[in-house]
């Protein structure tokens, strides 16, 4: 049925989305968040409101669509963290490249519009861990399960808690502004983490 | 000059500041954040909007403003954390206390608008840092030295990290919805904590 239309039809209808979605991320990217509404977004996207409308009931679910827009067509594949077999130098890297993408200043506003939303809405959030947390996770955990089975990280760690202490430091710095994201903080993380979690607990 | 319209003209003053800033934090409490406009805050406090704006330049303003209040007459005595010479157990009681607090629904909603203003708004979150978490980070770190001093904790461990680790992952995990804040969470932190940064680091 909805093939109906034919392909042109659905061609026409993804690009149209792309266009919106892409106007919605520059448009945070350019803004005070507040003063990004859907009339913006269509304005910007050269479409009515309720082309928006349409698809998505609020600002929150279409800025969100955008933000996850970002990582479509990203397989398992290239979220696999490095493994060298060296976890600290590994994490070390992942830690460094977070830091660095946290302080580009074009990411930045999109990822505070993307925390406002799911911190103010329990079903976004929820979508949130499902589609871009979770795999995510999924792909640190692997890296710290071959780091146990490799005898580099207590077999017992609850790997959710140790990714809470090697992330959540950065996180919070970045959403508070509390202090520089530098290469040694990134490190320090690091250190912190195999100190709490490494093979050697007493 | 202030004082020409005399004692009776400050109280009214005051009075009607506490009026506004408790309608704010009644309005935060019970209605998606979206929806608290500084109208629905000046109907709700009984005052023309102007008044409101006369005081307050913004909603931020006022919402972060309803927020402090709630620490307004707390001396530094009352945010220093217990020191029975366990640092353990001392920590182990205060994080309790942290997520039992987080998982307050009362609490809950006004600490997502407070997060969704600083997360937004650089300016707001200086003053934040500078009024709120300063003054109680400053209260932790003062029991972290009195540890440091006692054996307990790393002598050259860097104590804003130490307060990172130990309350970021909670604040995170709170703010995605990311699991749930019981006890057995907060003594987890603790112990992740002190592993990382306790006297017997390799």
């Amino acid at each position: 049925m909805s093939n109906a239309k034919g392909p042109d039809h659905s061609r026409r209808k993804e690009r149209s989305r792309q266009v919106i979605l892409s106007a919605a991320r520059s448009l945070v990217a350019e803004q005070a968040y507040d003063k990004v509404t859907v009339e913006a977004i269509a304005a910007r996207a050269g479409v009515g409101k309720q082309t928006i409308y349409r698809r998505w009931p609020s600002r929150s679910a279409v800025v969100f669509a955008a933000v996850l827009a970002l990582s479509e067509g990203a397989d398992g594949q290239s979220v696999a963290l490095p493994d060298t077999g060296d976890l600290e130098s590994d994490l070390k890297l992942v830690m460094r490249a977070t830091a660095e993408e946290f302080a580009d200043p074009s990411f930045d506003r999109l990822l505070r519009a993307l925390n406002t939303e799911i911190a103010n809405d329990a079903a976004l959030a929820a979508e949130y861990r499902e589609k871009l947390a979770r795999p995510l996770d999924e792909a640190k955990k692997a890296r710290l399960r071959s780091a146990q089975e490799a005898g580099q990280l207590d077999p017992d760690a609850d790997l959710d808690l140790v990714l809470e202490v090697l992330y959540a430091p950065l996180f919070q710095r970045w959403l508070h502004r509390g202090g520089p994201l530098t290469p040694a903080y990134a490190d320090a993380l690091v250190d912190a983490t195999l100190r709490a979690f490494g093979p050697a607990r007493p």
